[in-house]
């Protein structure tokens, strides 16, 4: 670990050195000076898997989408380490943070990869392996970040992954993040609570311990409300009952193993925050959308990954490849189901928010993050919409809802906190052209049919291990 | 298994055949049909210690409290499984429904014996290993109480259970039940709730899969709520917010990793009894004091545990114990501590209760379970009281309150769905002097003074694995 970073930093002196920042989008995938002596004279497996990489993205890849890497970056070395910094809003934000200035270390034990094996799933953009996304992102920025590659539910991993790396601020992804995959068995229920609430116990404990001034940056997500017939508040709700009043956590509601673990986390933050003054903001995002940032669109090799697919699929993402490879926009019921959205170029600047206006010692801060709430209806009316532009034939189908949820209910949840603190949103309306469709359109040879149908359904979870039902089989 | 059923099942022919149920008092343990051809003519080691027990105890029994075993009662050969039927609660449960007529099968892992053994910790009262207590309750009453031993984390045990005992109640105990427990270190912290997530979840697919139609009566805890500043509803709160109505989970906020992992399965239980149409009963019981129920005092082997210690026993079972030891009372804190409370006998009556009016599919039924609310100083006042007239040398003394809660609050909270079912309870007042302090005074030279003083401070919860302090060190 020592001299893996020891070399980094040489190359990142190097970079330095030259007096600029030169983001450079052909070339061999970087090499590390500390690995360099083991790879000369030979391609290795990783490198012949990085040129095929860039043979296919090479096209895509938007040449004026530069990173605004400059010096004057506010970040001014602050180390953040972002846990699940290999996943999709993880990736995209540790390449957003280093970029700015921000020193980071991705912590992840590439479950995300696994679960794609594990179920015959794959992003529609092809992904490099964590390693050559680092190394890649060092010869493009100059930047270095750092890699511990654990399990942070190992509690001796973790601790030494915080010792070594001294974080001022935790961004914590790394948790089971699917709702249909915790609804595939009771294995992989079980799964999603141990791994995602003990995980997010050890970093709790790791901040307590060994890092008390760092602060917590938690990504919830807006299902721990669920749909109540009231307005959504962030994270409190005041109530007056019986002539009395209190402000006390916003009464949750999950409709999935996943959404659910997500409550417990926070239910466990409020209490760490109270007995032990741990700094925490928890963020309930929306559904993400989107695929580019000007970081990683600078390189094929950086490229992040897009799922379309029935368990990893978010809805958005999901109605947008089946405009471009012409299926229909599978609406699950009645569509009348309204959640929050926000573009992953706002997932990243909310993270750098939440970093630049940390909470204090001992304040639980929960934002709502996502910037407009749209009902599935009116997501598949847009794509529609945005497609025939494009000249794509597009049909709207509704199938059987394979969740248990409202499907026409009220919903207004707040979002303003983020939005105080500077957050300029990206409206779908204006992504939906540039950074989904034509996206999608350019990378649909890859489209895998058989993945789009829902494949997990709610009421017929059981306890026979479903791996195969719940991927391509049915 | 099966032979051993059908061996039990021998025996409790054979007393049916005597034409009654005879409740001895005095004798040798039960020896099942099964077992008796290993033990003739040799004193094994368990009946040399349920002799001792046997001798220590008889001097406290309450001869004339034998149980209200009769042919009348309304059990009806319902199938019961109790989980954690070897603990506190768990175990006068299963005799006072095995002798109203229910079919009882205790499923417990012995954990709570394992964390005396590992805290160095032993209750007040001597009592039998789980298996001379069902042999010996075989012989008081005539009715069989089967066991499955082992852990239902390992799924691959539980629904096996399951399966074999076809359960139409499941009454879930079985979980790590001690909040200061939960909070000596890192790894009881993450035990506690992985221990008791994990088994709630694997009951509820256990009933969703084997027994759709089995009521879960779950034990909760009061301390799922917290202490708001509003009027405590029991499980629901209705909330009038922005003009619109709706009825949501109450909003809780535990204090301790255990009553978290509690929040947890309340949580998790609302949505499977949404998803699945789960039928279940959550208990928010209050601390629960007292020792003596009918069955429990019938003889020496059946003897309830009592649990003193700083970190498994409750405020009042401590005071008393310390009035009897001539210790002082130890108030933590200022003591305006406010928590409901309830005896053991109401306990038993309430379970009864909710298995005779369970709850319909996919109803989530949440019942507070407690009978009288308290301030800790009001517990130590009534017990200083009632030791005087004794003759006892009660003091009351305030030590710092280990534990990050408010010392001075309002507390209101409801509890009158279990009185509407015909709850009629036993008021601390009248338990005092019978089933507290005369028995605490008969025991007193068991008591072991360095396991009374508070072992855990919550603000000192740390990584390091502290068994031996938690203990009786320090």
């Amino acid at each position: 670990m020592q001299s893996k970073r020891a070399g980094s930093q040489t190359a990142q002196a190097a970079a330095s050195r030259q007096g600029v920042v030169s983001v450079r989008l052909i070339g061999r995938p970087a090499v590390s000076p500390v690995c360099a002596s083991k790879k000369v004279g030979r391609v290795t497996p990783a490198a012949r898997r990085a040129d095929t990489i860039k043979a296919q993205s090479a096209a895509t890849i938007d040449k004026t989408a530069a990173p605004s890497v400059t010096p004057s970056s506010n970040g001014a070395g602050t180390r953040v380490m972002i846990i699940g910094g290999d996943g999709y809003c993880g990736w995209a934000t540790a390449l957003h943070l280093s970029a700015r200035g921000y020193s980071v270390c991705i912590v992840d034990n590439l479950c995300r990869r696994q679960f794609d094996l594990q179920l015959g799933l794959d992003t529609l953009t092809p992904i490099a392996s964590l390693h050559d996304r680092v190394r890649k992102w060092s010869e493009v920025s100059g930047k270095h970040i750092s890699l511990q590659i654990g399990d942070i539910c190992d509690w001796e991993f973790l601790s030494q992954a915080f010792t070594s790396f001294r974080p001022e601020h935790v961004v914590h992804f790394g948790e089971q993040r699917s709702a249909p995959y915790s609804m595939i068995d009771r294995q992989k229920a079980v799964y999603t609570q141990t791994n995602n609430v003990v995980g997010t116990l050890n970093v709790l404990f790791a901040i307590k311990e060994l890092a008390p001034e760092c602060h917590l940056v938690k990504l919830g997500t807006m299902g721990e409300y669920g749909t109540p017939n009231i307005d959504i508040e962030e994270g409190y709700l005041t109530v007056t009952h019986n002539g009395r009043t209190d402000t006390l956590p916003y009464p949750k509601q999950g409709s999935s193993f996943y959404h659910l673990s997500k409550i417990h986390d926070s239910t466990n933050m409020l209490f760490t925050c109270r007995a032990w003054k741990v700094a925490a903001t928890d963020l309930n995002q929306g559904v993400v959308y989107g695929v580019r940032t000007d970081e990683t669109m600078a390189d094929p090799l950086l490229i992040n990954r897009y799922d379309y697919d029935g368990i990893f699929g978010t809805a958005l993402n999901r109605f947008v490849v089946q405009a471009a490879v012409g299926h229909p926009l599978t609406v699950y019921g009645k569509g009348g189901q309204t959640r929050g959205f926000l573009d992953i170029r706002d997932t990243v600047r909310c993270i750098q928010l939440a970093i630049d206006h940390p909470a204090s010692r001992g304040e639980m801060r929960v934002f709502n993050q996502f910037t407009e709430q749209f009902s599935v209806n009116q997501l598949a009316d847009m794509v529609s919409r945005e497609g025939r532009k494009l000249g794509l034939d597009v049909v709207v189908q509704s199938v059987p809802n394979p969740r248990v949820e409202a499907e026409e209910h009220y919903y207004n949840a707040k979002h303003t906190k983020l939005v105080e603190l500077g957050l300029q949103p990206h409206l779908m309306a204006d992504s939906m052209m540039d950074s989904l469709l034509e996206f999608a359109v350019q990378y649909k040879e890859r489209v895998r049919h058989e993945l789009i149908k829902p494949a997990v359904d709610w009421r017929k979870t059981g306890v026979k291990v479903n791996t195969m039902g719940a991927a391509v089989a049915q």
